[in-house]
């Protein structure tokens, strides 16, 4: 369970940053390496932190001070990974415990060799506390270290600065502590960091920094040690006291890594999706899609899933529906209370989503496409300036993709069907299903005596301001349909609900058996896309055609028709899912991270496990590939959450019907498979070979499952073969 | 002519990068390497360009975007200076062409050759161009080359961000623009990079970039050149325009240098300061003094002289009397016109000085003891805060520094002695008279019948708060006697004056034959020095004794009455200057970086020509030293102003009395000593040996002049010899 880098290559170093990111939904540390290397960008991030500097035009997330960077000399030589003289380098993220390690062993250019060991973790239970290690070991002889460490308010996110320092501090010669302010939000921010060793300290330019010099014997170890704390208004009132308070307490890394080890143990425990695969790296991927889901998530409800999770600067820490259709099923079927919390924070916005309603005439809520603490719309208004032209355009996300309002109210019943919590639907389930029904009954339209969307955008972004976008309006009538079935609002409202859900438009097969995406698709013109498709993620075709000219063809970034076919997948039958994969992926580059992970579920359901699988495994290389820079600015949080919907709804075969369906489809390279899946208040246990099914619960209670069509009831163990 | 560091070394980075700063008066860039390397902190700044952030208690020279970096790769190979292989390593600075030139020999981890040369030169006619070159030789055979270079706006001071980016836009894929706005104080800047050769360009997070690669033949050169300009609505209304069109034009590299060659050379012809001394390093030094005194100084009267010039962030750009009296007097007697240019931007900043006063109860105008584009006081409230106390001390150069105001009257009186510009006192000078006489009749108080000035601090900061300095009460009187004599504002006024004149108390030698510091000072106990004047400059005194214990003591920092001997040399006679100059040089530890060459002109009045020497060494090494980090945040520019009066006014014993006296006193080091000297419009060529002195000019006017007692009549020429 180890995510590897054993060769130093500054080319990578902001993809190792990303990828091994260790974090805890509170907050995150990309893992830089404690020296400076040119265009290694340093980040570490509080969710919820969020200001819109001077001369910016959108709220971000706010990359806080340094905590990293330790400065090590050995006899008077500064350390660095840039020296000749490097061996058993080894650099590696355990997924298991969550903790980060560096080790080598280093001769200076005075000839002498010596063993440096790095380490990082983040606590799992205090989420507030992170801990570093040092660990420099004298192989040849004696000799004096010196180290420089401490934290670092020279920072910003590209350039914007958004914090104010507003106090440096030192107590008992070894707790630093500065006290900071976003510049626009006023959220005050208090970060600590405790020493076990006390030096020179100076305090200039915004770092404050103790230097500290000592004689170390050879096969002697010397070990410095730094725990950090930080605290925000957001839950204290006085975050520097707090910060303070807590790093006066004595305490090691190896307490602190011992907890954190615990927590991890704990968690996949009762979480890991196990794979017996011909191919290692299945497991692996699952792995590291579960740890960073775990990590990017916060588990309080005034915060969501930034789309980088807390892992970088990218997409300015905003959360987008990635949240509810991508990341939160994970949580659904494995820690419920998460996923709540996740729609408690829309609950919890629905002030931002009924202004942008309201500005843009409509009713109810219309929930803004990136969101940020505030809950108010925080997508820019415009892209950057076009360089050559000097123009800017207008980003229509924000304007036109409205399917996010049916998303979220989509969440909220996927929430109620598998944990069956009426509570939460009363409290906060149906005023969201309520508000964003409202919203779509405004935001139909009647066309001879039938009810429109028009101009949406759908998930796939390569078809811009369209009538009638299949996924847009199915998903819709699911919504209003839903808020009709949780009786919400008065009897009027009733009736315009069976009014809207009587005339709404659904797009349905054609006379050659397909379902248009929109009213204007199945007429655009059909390219080859095969060279884009072998290049799937790199946007590719837009250095070939304009934008408008992508969208004036058959051409998807991702396919609408198989999102919808995997959230509905109950509304149509076999044969024509099966023939509209077929005709939407040939027309599909895959240039969204979300993509191939879908079509591997879809594609798995009608029985076409291989083709699926080699979906699975490229999704699975959205962020572990090879290539330099393809997760410098974050982690794909979405795509991380498809690699695991794509292993339990699409391997596993479970379907979210009425009653729980079961299908499976290992591809032939998985031997076995078994995960922990909540449904109804228990936890299930599911292990699947090829040919067999067993499950298992802690109750009694009688549980209805379809397998392969057929129904039987789960009390304590189930088992199923094929044969 | 050559400052040199033919060694890499990150420990001298930032010093190099100050000591070798190209500039020319409007801008300054920073002599950081082309590659990015921890800790080196670039530089670029532009006169006038200020700006107080959110946050921070004064503005700030701001430091502009990076246009210095340049990547370069070899058949994919980073370059940096931290490869193992690099020989014929070579930088230095050409102080007689202002051109900064790196070469050396690389060696691919793959095993080729390569030089590697970086040149860079600032226009020193058309002030907003600066030009950089680099040339790749391939020495073992063909290769691929790629350039990453452009502007990068994530730049701040110190962590404090100055710029709001409000467009990036590149014209004919060769010219890349940058459009910002200084965030509290408004202004705007254009900035444009002319590349000679057009690849990818990418524009994000506040970089504007071009990728280039190119094929380059073993032995044929790759060139690649950068030719930048910077405007700002100091001077234009579209400083965005202004940069565009100046770098549409096409122009090399060459031609840039030709003409910046050129200026040096008139510049060092008219200007230099010829030694022939034993000691090579005293023409070094103070051809580096010229040449930063040259580059430092704008020729616009809106704008005076940072004390670390435009060389670094150091006291925020802010200016101090060190113009007045340590940088004014190098104009003043070779381009006199920015002498009169460096007072007007006091004249121009009398409304902030008026202001001063007024809130300090005070008529007239106190000048604010720091200054930066506005003319108000700039000088922070408070001291950093100390961070084991959380206190901040109050700064009191503000409000006890007043000496200042007479410095300036000081300068006003100098410049219209050595130019007898009638002209410019009447327009200028009388108003600066006028106002700072004024403040001196506020702010003296009459005791017993005398009028004294209480609670000040002269220019020995290790004394403070004290009544009667005499360095402050002489300046005054003569500041007061000035605007007399220039009979400004009314009769009543010139009673006041003469009332003021006649009851000022000024401090004259006691029975010992000393003359007092202040009140208090001769009172105070006396202890040994010698190991902090070991090590002057490190203010070790502070941490052996707190500051108040220091005040208390008799501790001089730099000696007040020694200053004063070196302004008006007149008022006291030869035996009195050498005993108090003995007393009080042994009380001075020299942590002043303008203390030692004061002195060294002084001991060399008093005939002590060889301890004069060691003190002008001494002085001559404040920048000029082996040390790392001594210069880091910029060059102490009135200590390099210092260095040129030690040699004129204390070897070539220069004195300006009712007529130019000259009493040369060379160190025995030095056989010759030549250098041009403007005095009453004309310019004098001085040519002195041990024992002689040759005095030319162009005219036949005759100019009366004193050497050694003896009085002659200069026409043309003038030859003297002691025997």
């Amino acid at each position: 369970m180890k995510i590897e880098f054993n060769q130093f290559d500054e080319e990578m170093i902001n993809k190792e940053a990303t990828l091994m990111t260790t974090g805890n939904g509170y907050l995150g540390v990309r893992a830089v390496h404690e020296e400076k290397y040119r265009n290694q960008d340093q980040g570490f991030f509080v969710r919820g932190i969020f200001d819109q500097t001077v001369g910016t035009e959108t709220a971000e997330l706010v990359n806080l001070p340094d905590i990293t960077e330790l400065e090590l000399r050995i006899n008077g030589e500064i350390f660095s990974l840039n020296s000749p003289q490097i061996t058993d380098y080894q650099r590696f993220l355990d997924l298991s415990t969550g903790e980060l390690v560096r080790s080598l062993k280093w001769q200076t250019e005075q000839g002498d060799w010596f063993k440096i060991t790095n380490k990082r973790i983040v606590s799992q239970k205090k989420k507030e506390q992170i801990a570093f290690q040092l660990i420099v070991e004298p192989l040849s002889r004696d000799c004096t270290l010196s180290v420089k460490a401490g934290i670092d308010g020279q920072v910003s996110n590209g350039g914007n600065q958004h914090l104010i320092e507003r106090d440096l501090r030192v107590y008992d010669e070894c707790v630093l502590v500065a006290d900071y302010e976003t510049i626009e939000s006023h959220l005050s921010l208090g970060l600590a960091m405790r020493l076990n060793k006390s030096g020179a300290i100076s305090a200039k330019n915004r770092k404050i920094q103790t230097s500290i010099q000592e004689a170390c014997q050879r096969k002697d170890a010397f070990v410095f040690e730094k725990v950090v704390y930080v605290y925000s208004s957001l839950e204290t009132d006085d975050p520097f006291k707090a910060a303070k308070k807590a790093a006066q307490q004595e305490i090691t890394y190896e307490e602190i890594a011992a907890a954190a080890k615990e927590s991890w143990a704990e968690f996949w425990l009762a979480h890991r999706v196990v794979i017996d695969s011909e191919n290692a790296f299945d497991q692996l991927a699952l792995d590291f899609s579960c740890y960073h889901l775990q990590i990017m998530t916060p588990d309080d409800p005034q915060f969501s899933v930034a789309a980088k999770g807390l892992t970088g600067e990218g997409y300015k820490g905003h959360v987008f529906w990635d949240t509810e259709i991508f990341i939160l099923p994970f949580f659904l079927h494995n820690k419920p209370a998460i996923a709540k919390s996740l729609l408690k924070y829309r609950y919890f916005r629905l002030a931002g989503a009924k202004e942008k309603a309201r500005q843009n005439d409509y009713q109810g809520a219309l929930f803004p496409w990136e969101s940020a603490l505030t809950g108010y719309e925080e997508t820019p208004k415009y892209a950057a300036i076009n360089i050559r032209t000097g123009k800017r355009q207008i980003i229509s996300s924000a304007a036109a993709e409205h399917h996010i309002v049916a998303d979220i109210a989509y969440a909220v019943m996927d929430l109620y069907q598998a944990t069956a919590d009426q509570e939460f639907m009363d409290q906060y389930g149906k005023e969201l299903l309520k508000e964003t029904a409202l919203f779509w009954l405004s935001r139909g339209v009647e066309v001879n005596g039938r009810i429109e969307i028009h101009d949406v955008i759908g998930p796939d972004e390569y078809t811009e301001h369209v009538d009638n976008n299949a996924y847009t309006n199915y998903l819709a009538a699911h919504n209003v349909r839903s808020a009709l079935e949780q009786q919400v609002g008065d009897p009027k409202l009733h009736q315009q609900f069976e009014y809207f859900l009587e005339h709404l438009y659904l797009p349905n097969i054609n006379a050659e058996g397909l379902i248009p995406q929109d009213d204007t698709f199945l007429s655009k013109p059909v390219i080859d896309l095969s060279t884009y498709k072998e290049q799937a993620g790199n946007q590719l075709i837009l250095s070939d055609y304009s934008r408008q000219e992508v969208i004036d063809q058959q051409i998807l970034k991702q396919a609408d028709l198989v999102m919808l076919f995997y959230l509905q997948p109950y509304v149509f039958d076999f044969a024509t899912i099966k023939q509209n994969l077929y005709y939407y992926e040939d027309r599909t580059i895959h240039d969204s991270s979300l993509s191939k992970a879908i079509h591997a579920i879809v594609a798995a359901r009608i029985h076409e496990a291989e083709w699926a699988y080699e979906m699975f495994q490229a999704a699975c290389k959205i962020d572990l590939n090879d290539l330099p820079h393809t997760s410098d600015e974050g982690i794909h949080g979405a795509a991380l959450g498809a690699v695991w919907l794509a292993a339990i709804f699409g391997f596993a075969g479970i379907t979210k019907n009425k009653v729980l369906e079961i299908n499976p489809q290992l591809p032939k390279a998985w031997k076995r498979m078994s995960f922990q899946f909540h449904w109804k208040g228990e936890n299930m246990a599911i292990d699947l070979t090829q040919d067999t099914l067993v499950l298992t619960k802690k109750t009694k209670k009688k549980l209805p499952i379809v397998i392969e069509g057929a129904t039987y009831s789960l009390e304590e163990k189930l088992e199923w073969s094929r044969k």
